[in-house]
């Protein structure tokens, strides 16, 4: 630390992100990243760019991705806010709406949520998932605070439903509720079309996994006027043009390529049931995934003992060194060939230690 | 507004970035984008990207390019930090170091300083420049409180020496001083070598300018490794990843292409010169820039109107009705063929105001 550091600052712990290392016999799924790579229409957008257009500045509102955002869910531009990925789009939420504020959330969920709560002074109550991961959706609304939650959740895949939901938003119309839904797509009932309805509700989505543009760092929040005009006013003074030309047309392209996102939402949700149905077979708790992840554990092999016996055979998956979830892996959906290595691996790592005991 | 904004949120007054309009006919020298495209090596660097980098997340730390950086500037990457353009780095540092805090800037400066006093809770001190814009640096040093610097200064264009910079740094070593070094290149001493020395120094830069990479979004800071590591904490607090894989490419192989950075900062240099020759001709008092900009005067047209009469003719120059500066045109160096068309149109301008006399 330096004698320069705002007590803040000296106060934080940042979020730390999954390890990216990068070889080739790596199966890498601890990010959650998408199986497949993004459409070639992207690929194509990004090609046409010209040298001027990086030497000019981009459009700091992002126009026409606002609009191709908007066309796609039936909002209006006015509805739309796109940022820096969804992690740059809630830390603008929360400083918006959460500073300074009391805040709830789940005790199991992003552990991004909690940084952002001490790096703008708010007082977070993380309420306890039910014993079996599900959401105590009284307890949030025991509270008038505002509520942040994951759906579907991570790490657990879980998703609730859109009229759970609701309940929650029209419980309390003076209740902001923010449903982070950076891996819509996968199977989860999204909450976009009570935007309409609704002036407490505030949706955020990410390109990363459900459009495979994790490199590129867009993300979006969709919600009444009012609100997007928070966010507005805190990204302008904030920075002018956190998208650059590339990432804009790249998730312009992506959002229109809606065959491409039907086909890979469905080649994901084929994958995931495949290893669902393996991993069972093999001894796993599996919790039903709403996402391009599943959240699984043994019978009997420790969460340690499996994440190091499949890092030893080059796979890589996420483990929280934390009380509720330690015996937990939380491991992405691959492509077919990922995901037939990882079940080869896990059924001699589940078989050895059959045979030891 | 909303009932569910924030009070600092209601406070706000956002920068407003000089306008972005696009049509052929257009001579658009209002936002201070380089005259030329930038280097093909990045153009190169872009196009080998592959679509299994775009659905990976990008490296959190933008190793590769720190390290460019660092080899670029002789400093270890441990004294660099990179952001999604030099305001996200700017803002990360304002609230790592000055948020809540009482800070010192030059009344005539860039327009952003304000509004991230604002969003985070600094009480900003505005000295007053001289009244030939010159900074009054023993007004600066007659107080403890941080300074934040443009060197070059915007929308002046004038800067202070290393020595000028280096006698406020050293004047008080419990005093920051950021030096905002976003038009380097044009002519301004650096004041970079003093980060070696000095552990209360933080030098900013940005591509936008330097390297002809707005649409890029692409900015630095050169400190002690203290308050690097202020800054990165701010930044995992805030967003793992604000530079996408595209973005961290193109910035290493611009820094890379120093032979394409020498020529163009030169051509830009020589098309400064020309204007300015021209432009003193025609009447006009121009301040004496080091930046790819000018800022000029007429003897007895107002701002207002040669604003209007150049905007009339299709070119975009940049004005602000403020007290000190009204009368004065912030004008971006060209191209060439921009040039000329600039000097043809303003000496139609002056010369029809002469016969209206």
């Amino acid at each position: 630390m330096s004698r320069f550091w705002v007590d803040r600052v000296t106060a934080l712990q940042p979020y730390v992100p999954g390890e990216q290392p990068q070889f080739p016999s790596l199966v890498k799924l601890n990010t959650n990243e998408h199986a497949l790579p993004p459409p070639d229409s992207v690929m194509q957008a990004i090609a046409a760019i010209g040298a001027d257009q990086l030497r000019r500045y981009p459009d700091p509102a992002a126009t026409t991705l606002c609009a191709a955002i908007a066309h796609a869910e039936g909002l209006n531009p006015d509805q739309v806010f796109v940022g820096n990925g969804s992690d740059e789009v809630l830390a603008h939420l929360w400083l918006a709406f959460l500073a300074g504020r009391a805040v709830q959330t789940l005790d199991t969920t992003y552990g991004f949520y909690p940084v952002w709560a001490t790096l703008y002074g708010s007082d977070l109550h993380e309420v306890p998932v039910n014993p079996d991961f599900s959401v105590d959706l009284n307890a949030l609304k025991a509270s008038v605070l505002p509520v942040v939650l994951a759906n579907p959740n991570a790490p657990t895949g879980l998703a609730i439903s859109r009229e759970e939901v609701e309940s929650l938003v029209k419980d309390n119309r003076d209740r902001l509720v923010v449903i982070d839904e950076a891996y819509f797509g996968f199977g989860a009932e999204s909450v976009v079309p009570l935007v309409h309805d609704y002036d407490n509700l505030l949706v955020t989505r990410s390109l990363s996994k459900s459009h495979a543009l994790a490199g590129m760092r867009v993300g979006y929040a969709l919600a009444h006027p009012e609100l997007i005009e928070g966010l507005r006013r805190v990204k302008e003074s904030f920075n002018s043009y956190p998208l650059d030309c590339i990432a804009q047309v790249a998730a312009t392209a992506a959002i229109e390529d809606q065959e491409w996102f039907r086909e890979a939402s469905g080649r994901v949700v084929a994958n995931r049931q495949a290893m669902i149905s393996a991993l069972s077979a093999l001894g796993f708790e599996v919790l039903p995934s709403a996402a391009n992840f599943i959240f699984v554990k043994h019978s009997h092999l420790q969460g340690e003992q499996i994440f190091a016996a499949l890092r030893a055979a080059d796979i890589l998956v996420r483990r929280w060194d934390k009380p509720r979830i330690g015996d937990w892996l939380r491991i992405s959906v691959g492509d077919e060939a990922q995901t037939e290595r990882l079940l080869n691996v896990t059924e001699e790592i589940v078989s050895r230690s059959s045979a030891n005991r």
